[in-house]
């Protein structure tokens, strides 16, 4: 076995989940990330815990759906399964991200509704999200399978404790700001995070991590912002994503081509037109765009603002977050761009200001 | 898909389990077997059953348990999982089967201890056994893997009502006979089965299925007999086993080699010198020894003795079955030799008397 998967198994079982003996664990894998899951059981052996693995697939999933006809009741065995473990670690592996592509919406939300009692479960669990590299991920990358392994180890094989400290730093100054100033090529954009609260995000709930967010006032948004990385959304990629803001909302928008599946996502419903996160990029294991947001947003050197729904432990106590059904994630490169906080620069061209040598 | 997978998971979900709208369903397979849970999930969407998968594997298994230490306790969630679940299939496609083989002793048992309350579970589900061929079971069967998928479709996709009715001939004269009298080279054995209660195997348990089966009265074999299909203890093969039966009890024995592992067997208890089971295999599809006893134990034209525990319900009422720990099929073929019920012929060199023309 690649030492590196070894690694990446010590990691979800000791810093992401902390995982104690007599835990019971739930392990939900394609199975093609076979290794992994034989990394996670020889860990989990020796810690004296106890594992079982659910076995999830995009092919089969779209077969059953493809089948299934009318309303979905929740699974009362995969609830009791859920309900009566401590852990559960979900590795992304699956042979064909491409594969859903076909299964009617209707039945999507059937599903999605079915299983929301389960999903719901999983935040009262020690949890984390992780990939296991795989060809698909790979040509999705634009990679060589064994290039797309040194990415993805690269970024997950790393002294999180560290992480966590340096990403601390620029939490605490979040903390403290009230004005968030973004200014590069084509981009003026001012943010108010007052009173919110800032995330440490380093490597429980996603493995990797590597990114510091926080919800902004839905009614704070002024300016104007190009983001650079393309933005993925239902599949497609959509290129030069530009948005105006005005009182919070997107007044104005444009891109390189599919304007119309932006319009359509911004028309969700009222919140989809207003920010629900700030987010500042940490990992820079993470050096290039691979169309998947659980690398993508924590690039290091570059920031990326949510449309949609905030997530609730980063909105500050009596205050407001955004509310929205959606959540899409939108990149801006920062090597040529300006973050300040009321009026002080902390991040110039990619650096931080405790950088600055 | 092959046409013939498709058709196999039909028989499983309508044949062996009856699946019904809303069942739970638990499956439990290796990752190999991959396109079979995927004609499964096809026949359980066109049902409206909710299924969930667990991902079973020797080699995962092997790694846990090598590096747990101590007493296990029964996994809470996975006993959830079984309890909640109305119908259980599991699928035999482990990659190497040899996995297991330097796992110690006691490691096993601490492991069976711990499960054993979620196996005896099974009992009160619909549940079944089958086997979805790949390359590891066709190399130990000694068979291509296309010759092999040939032999395991040929043995499962069959009309099991037609098998189920014809059994029904044998069982019912199974049912009213008292002594069984097995001749043929080297052999000459009586057993006693009055009262006992034949059971027509015809693939709800096991798939394939294919057998009638019943317990002898525990001291109530006479004679010898010689086995001319090689008997598998511990993934070794012993070719030529011989046993001489005085009073039910097993008085000597010799085997064409590693009788030491014959006699370690024959020692584990009382109950292991004395005969649980007579079957008698009916499905001529299986017509080889393939070294997978959910195979051999139903091959056409044989008969095959058990020494150790009797199933339950094969046990008359008020009749007392043997009792062991361990549960080993012995299999004799029946091409030339010759089976009587209380004096009558009931087969003749492979053919039952029915089949006389």
């Amino acid at each position: 076995m690649d030492e590196r998967i070894r690694k990446h198994a010590g990691i979800l079982v000791d810093w992401s989940t902390d995982v104690k003996k007599g835990d019971n664990v739930l392990i939900r894998a394609h199975p093609s990330a076979q290794e992994l899951v034989i990394a996670l059981y020889e860990e989990l052996g020796k810690r004296g815990a106890d594992p079982v693995t659910a076995y999830t697939s995009n092919e089969a999933t779209r077969t059953y759906l493809m089948n299934r006809e009318g309303v979905m009741e929740t699974p009362a065995h995969v609830l009791a399964l859920f309900e009566k473990s401590d852990v559960v670690i979900s590795v992304i592996a699956d042979d064909n991200i491409t594969a859903m592509g076909d299964v009617p919406g209707e039945r999507l939300s059937a599903m999605s509704k079915a299983y929301k009692p389960i999903l719901e479960l999983l935040t009262s669990k020690r949890m984390t999200i992780t990939l296991f590299p795989n060809n698909s991920s790979a040509q999705m990358a634009g990679m060589s399978l064994a290039a797309y392994q040194d990415f993805v180890w690269g970024a997950v094989n790393r002294d999180w404790q560290e992480v966590y400290d340096n990403q601390e730093v620029l939490r605490k100054r979040l903390s403290e700001a009230c004005e968030v100033h973004i200014t590069g090529p084509e981009t003026d954009l001012t943010l108010n995070i007052e009173g919110m609260k800032p995330v440490n995000s380093a490597g429980k709930h996603n493995m990797p991590s590597g990114e510091v967010y926080v919800a902004p006032h839905p009614d704070s948004a002024e300016g104007s912002i190009l983001f650079d990385m393309p933005m993925i959304l239902r599949g497609q990629e959509i290129e030069g994503v530009k948005l105006e803001f005005s009182k919070g909302e997107v007044v104005n928008f444009s891109a390189r081509g599919k304007e119309e599946l932006l319009e359509s996502m911004l028309e969700t419903d009222e919140g989809a037109r207003r920010l629900g996160e700030l987010g500042i990029g940490t990992n820079r294991q993470i050096d290039r765009f691979t169309r998947n947001m659980l690398f993508d947003e924590k690039m290091g050197d570059t920031i990326h603002l949510a449309l949609g729904y905030a997530i609730p432990w980063s909105v500050g106590d009596g205050k407001k977050g955004n509310m929205s059904a959606i959540h899409v994630d939108l990149i801006k490169d920062m090597k040529k761009g300006k973050m300040t906080l009321d009026g002080e620069a902390i991040m110039v061209d990619g650096k931080f200001s405790w950088e600055w040598s």
